[in-house]
């Protein structure tokens, strides 16, 4: 059989300026968008053939929302974006001098880049603990914790050691920000409404979900009272908020925290913090806290006139609304975005760019059914009419019409049925267990 | 770390007959909700967690449906079902001598016992075409296959030799029964109306799917006119259909047929065959045709007091409606599971038997958009109206009233769109292209 002999990217020369970017998460699509129009080639690299919606991963996690709703592929998104190539693959260098980005399907030379890589989830370090853990950074990740999640309390039926079964009875969330509150709340409403109707052989009250926060409050990026409320919704909810309290070490059953406690889980999901994912052949000065690109004010790297970065893996320094950088959110990302895309246009017309300048919409977490919290500017609300702010701007947000509207009848479905209809377990050869895989099951 | 101690299933021994049902396709549901409200324990076995809508599977592969919207968790199905207990395991034996199945979670005891374990995709012992192959028997498989089809495109785009091109393009469905036609069909669709506008680097002319079949015509389950039309339909949308072709072998790259064509393509899906798929243990006399295990007239595997086997994996003979043994679809073991339910309550009351008697109702297969072709009890139509019929029948057969609606929802927006929404590729690692993958790529 002929081998693939291909060693190339194959894009096309179009005789036009080459725009790539790196990435098609909050930031890369809007630059992808703006660039509509423009006379040049718009190329779009990314791991992945889809653009994730990633605030909602937590929802595919726990069973309430399917994989597809929240993802949408790049070449349905911009198929009828004029001089627009997408490609499925990874780039693994850039080198600056030669304009050239080496990929994994290939080298390409660019005129303008923008990297918009994301970040990635931060372990501190702590190999230990990233081996044994789940994140939630992909579909793909989310798939997999959905899976686990369901397959513990399968696991649990077959035991009747008590301290076996509470190892995988019980979850542990590490990081109190949005996506620890919110994950530890979906949790908690799978164990009061969904399991004890599934497995009636168990008792849910020795299922008990911890969330472990290193600060003295819960989202740290909101407001005090935000913070407060959070607490309270979850404590209501009977989570055990650990505050105060760091994983010091974790191998696959045992949790040590910093306050000494020790708790007992097979399951530990860390959403305790992200760091900035450059790409190698950048000056290494560059790279900055939180392992971000150091950025001007027209979100260029430093040094660099035709190589901008945007989003979580982008710091800027000086922007009066953030000083310090910008929080690695989509919202920043997003506004980044759109401002790059017109000062490309502005380079190529060799007209003077903009800076940024971040406007700071608020933000918002939902902890359960009826319990969100919102900052908006100057004012902030927590509960009933919360959530319901919380639900429409999400749905407003997530990319395609059709997930708009998949994702609203989910939601309906959920709301008036109590019920999460994808608890399931689908991954190559997981959906079996035996009896090898349950002696030497760690994680 | 404590390992997990358990040997055992642990299912609770209530003093009352236990009933075990292994697997929970289109029999076993039946046999385990005709059992409700039975003064017994009814223990259902299953490898996955969630029952699966096979004859909508090659729509999870050409993207026309979410993966979730065809499963169903049978913890959902049945958490009301009082005494009813759900195992994930693989039953590995059974020991009819001492009334006990061997699983992957332990060992079991049993007083009724019910196989209904389908069947599995039969290769006719050609290992090298099994080894290269996509098949489509479960939900992994399928979301493997619709991975595949859009790598295969992403793939075509790097490459210039327009024989390694085609390898790619070029799609091999063998089996004209309803699942390759009904295949070909929908991958048809996704090249007219999809691929276009996704890949317009690609000559879409280049993409040719062909469809093998070792008979004289297609669909050998239904009347000839029904074979006919399916053919024209076919060869109107452009596949190739080749009759009194079968696959003599398959590297991965060359598909030899008996006629002594070649056709060069990466993507070989089976559909030429199933065979049933006993469970080890049983008299290996009992084997008949098919791999079938051979049951007396109520569903008893051959001398067997307490043990039943129903659908794909059963062969009853004698049977006036199909003397030799019943079709290998879902109304047969539907029927069979219901009269099983049935029986076992007879036997538990110690009454006479009902014997098996098959209503067949006739069959159907779609070809694409109104395109259909149906055999009912004495009627037979084609086309436009024989398309609402199908989508209107296999709409009320899906499991569950939440995957009713999705459904509808989702065929309701490819049919006005003209778009297929879930080309995604998710997969453990297989989003990422790498030169090494690509040149040692063969399936």
């Amino acid at each position: 059989m002929p081998k693939l002999i291909t060693t190339r990217t194959r894009i096309a020369d179009l005789g036009k300026p080459r725009i790539i970017v790196i990435g098609g998460g909050f930031g890369g699509l809007e630059v992808v968008k703006g660039l509509e129009g423009i006379k040049a080639q718009v190329v779009l690299f990314d791991k992945f053939n889809h653009h994730t919606f990633q605030p909602l991963l937590y929802q595919v996690a726990t069973s309430g929302l399917e994989t597809n709703s929240i993802v949408a592929p790049f070449r349905k998104l911009f198929g009828s974006q004029s001089d627009f190539y997408f490609r499925l693959g990874e780039v693994k260098k850039i080198k600056p001098e030669e304009n050239y980005i080496e990929t994994s399907i290939g080298g390409v030379k660019y005129d303008y880049l923008v990297i918009a890589t994301g970040a990635v989830t931060n372990f501190y370090g702590m190999t230990e603990v990233e081996k044994h853990s789940s994140s939630m950074k992909n579909i793909v990740d989310a798939t997999k914790l959905r899976n686990k999640i369901i397959r513990q309390l399968e696991y649990a039926l077959l035991t009747e050691d008590h301290e076996v079964m509470n190892s995988l009875m019980d979850f542990v969330i590490v990081g109190g920000g949005p996506t620890g509150v919110e994950l530890s709340g979906a949790l908690t409403e799978l164990k009061k409404n969904v399991f004890p109707k599934d497995y009636k052989e168990l008792d849910m009250r020795n299922m008990d979900i911890h969330l472990i926060e290193a600060s003295p409050r819960l989202l740290n990026g909101m407001s005090d009272i935000a913070g407060q409320k959070a607490l309270e919704f979850l404590t209501e909810m009977g989570v055990k908020v650990h505050l105060n309290a760091a994983v010091k070490s974790y191998d696959g059953y045992e949790v040590v925290l910093s306050t000494g406690e020790k708790l007992v889980s097979r399951s530990l999901i860390w959403a305790a913090g992200v760091k900035g994912n450059p790409i190698e052949g950048m000056n290494p000065e560059l790279i900055g806290r939180g392992n971000r690109l150091m950025v001007d004010e027209f979100n260029r790297v430093k040094g660099y006139e035709n190589i901008f970065a945007i989003g979580d893996v982008a710091l800027m320094e000086g922007d009066v609304k953030a000083p310090k950088g910008h929080p690695m959110m989509a919202p920043p990302a997003q506004q980044q975005g759109r401002l790059v895309a017109k000062n490309i246009k502005n380079l190529m017309l060799k007209k003077t760019l903009k800076p940024f300048r971040y406007f700071d919409k608020g933000s918002m977490a939902t902890v359960g059914r009826h319990k969100a919290v919102v900052d908006m500017k100057g004012i902030r609300f927590q509960g009933f009419f919360a959530w319901y702010v919380w639900m429409f701007v999400h749905l407003m947000s997530i990319v395609g019409f059709r997930n708009k509207v998949f994702t609203f009848f989910s939601w309906m479905w959920n709301y008036f049925s109590y019920d999460r209809s994808n608890r399931l377990i689908i991954g190559r050869n997981e959906e079996k267990i035996n009896q090898e895989e349950l002696s030497k099951h760690t994680n």
